[in-house]
Order: structure tokens, then C-alpha cells, then sequence
């Protein structure tokens, strides 16, 4: 059903001071950086060698991220899998009787497609699903 | 300075049922499983695809995974970068101020060599480094 591990998500509070750990301190290259207005969200998504980690800024404090940190503190905050064709796993996890976050699949970043599990349903492990977009 | 993302690893209460997860809702294949007495935790290596998912199960309560698991329930517990050297990669981080949890890598599974870094250095990320083991 997976293809591999598209990347690790990372909840930080604030993308710039984030970027000197993960750039200067660990060597990860920034690759993209988008505001993601929808979900009151800023990404950067960085290169580990041929692996990749999103750290995930909120917006504001009253938002789902915002609220992870307030409780949890910056860390882990999700999992990525890469797949071929997320319409089809979505139906392939509906008939399993996994909870989607999202019923359809919508637009990531750089074209991708993607689509969240619900935590309940996957271990307590916010797990994404993203059909990566045709190369550039 | 990272190769990649060798895997995540999960915590769970108990690996049996969580294997029921996610090899049979998510397809992920088992392809090593053991008790690490010296770390009070049984783990269980699942292929997702080309990437590596962990499920770190502990072996009683008062232990660090089991207080996770009392504080946070099953989710997320680190992730592991793979290096091809561990000394080096252990040695530059030390140059560059990082807390290493091990100043020495000890031995992970499968013959590989693994050190753990401080989360308080990694954003709040417990952070693994693994130097895979010679194939079998």
C-alpha cells in the first residue's frame, strides 16, 4: 500500500529560528518553504540525505498546530507515506474501515496530492498520505 | 551528514496488536523482531515500501517507553537517520554543541550501530543516528 516514507513532519513554533537547527546544526537542505493559508500553516520541507522532514509552523495559536505545541511542546507531529495512487488507498483503507481526515484527497505542496488518516485510527499516529506531483 | 530516513519509530503499549495494525490495515511487512532487554523495550521492524517503521513496545511500566505511553498514549516516539559513519557523525555534532543521550554508539538491531541524541538539542525530537549492520 506504501511506497516508503515521503517525510517526517515536525511541529516547531516559528520556521526561521527551526531552520538553524535543522540547516546549520544538522546539515538538512531547505527545499521548499510555502504558507499554507487553508490550514493556518507554514511548511518547510527539508532534504536529509535522500529523506525529508516538514517542519510545520502555526499561523496563530488557536489552530491545530498551535495547539499541539501549547500542549506537547515542538517535536514529532506526524508521519508521511508515499504512494502511487491515493485515490485508490483511500478506497483500499475506507473497505479496512480506516477513519479519513479527508474523504478526497487535496492539493499539497509542490503538486502533490495528499490526504490524512485520522490518529484514532492509525495507532494514535497522525499519518498523511501523499501522491507526490509530476517533477518540475 | 544524514544518508536519509533509516526509520520512525512508534510506541505502543504492545506489539501484537499493534502488528495487527499496521500489517494488516497498512500492509507493512515484519522483517525483524526482538527483545532489547538492556533498553526494557521489544521492538519490531516493519517495511513500509522502501522506508522503516519501529514499533517500540515496553517491557514494563516504569521504564521510558511505558512513561511515555502513560503521558501520551501510543504515537509517534523518534525518528532515526541513517549515517555511514556514526563516530564521525557523532563527532562533528559534538563540535557542534549538540547533546548526544550516547557518547559512544552501542550496538542497535540486526548488527547496525546506533547513538541517540538529546531531544533538548533536536527540537524536541528524540533523534536516533543508525550506521546499518554489513547485510546478513
Amino acid at each position: 500500500m506504501f511506497d516508503g516514507i515521503d517525510h517526517v513532519g515536525i511541529a516547531v513554533a516559528e520556521i526561521d529560528s527551526a531552520l538553524a537547527l535543522y540547516c546549520d546544526t544538522f546539515s538538512m537542505e531547505l527545499v521548499h518553504r510555502e504558507r499554507v493559508e487553508d490550514h493556518d500553516v507554514e511548511i518547510a520541507m527539508l532534504r536529509a540525505g535522500d529523506g525529508q522532514v516538514e517542519l510545520v509552523a502555526p499561523l496563530a495559536a488557536e489552530t491545530a498546530v498551535g495547539r499541539f505545541l501549547a500542549a506537547r511542546g515542538s517535536g514529532l507531529h506526524h508521519v508521511a507515506y508515499r504512494v502511487s495512487d491515493i485515490d485508490a488507498a483511500l478506497d483500499e483503507l475506507r473497505t479496512r474501515s480506516v477513519e479519513l481526515l479527508d474523504a478526497t484527497p487535496r492539493r499539497g505542496a509542490r503538486s502533490s496530492r495528499i490526504a490524512f488518516v485520522a490518529p484514532g485510527s492509525a495507532g494514535g499516529v497522525l499519518t498523511e498520505l501523499v501522491e507526490p506531483g509530476a517533477p518540475a
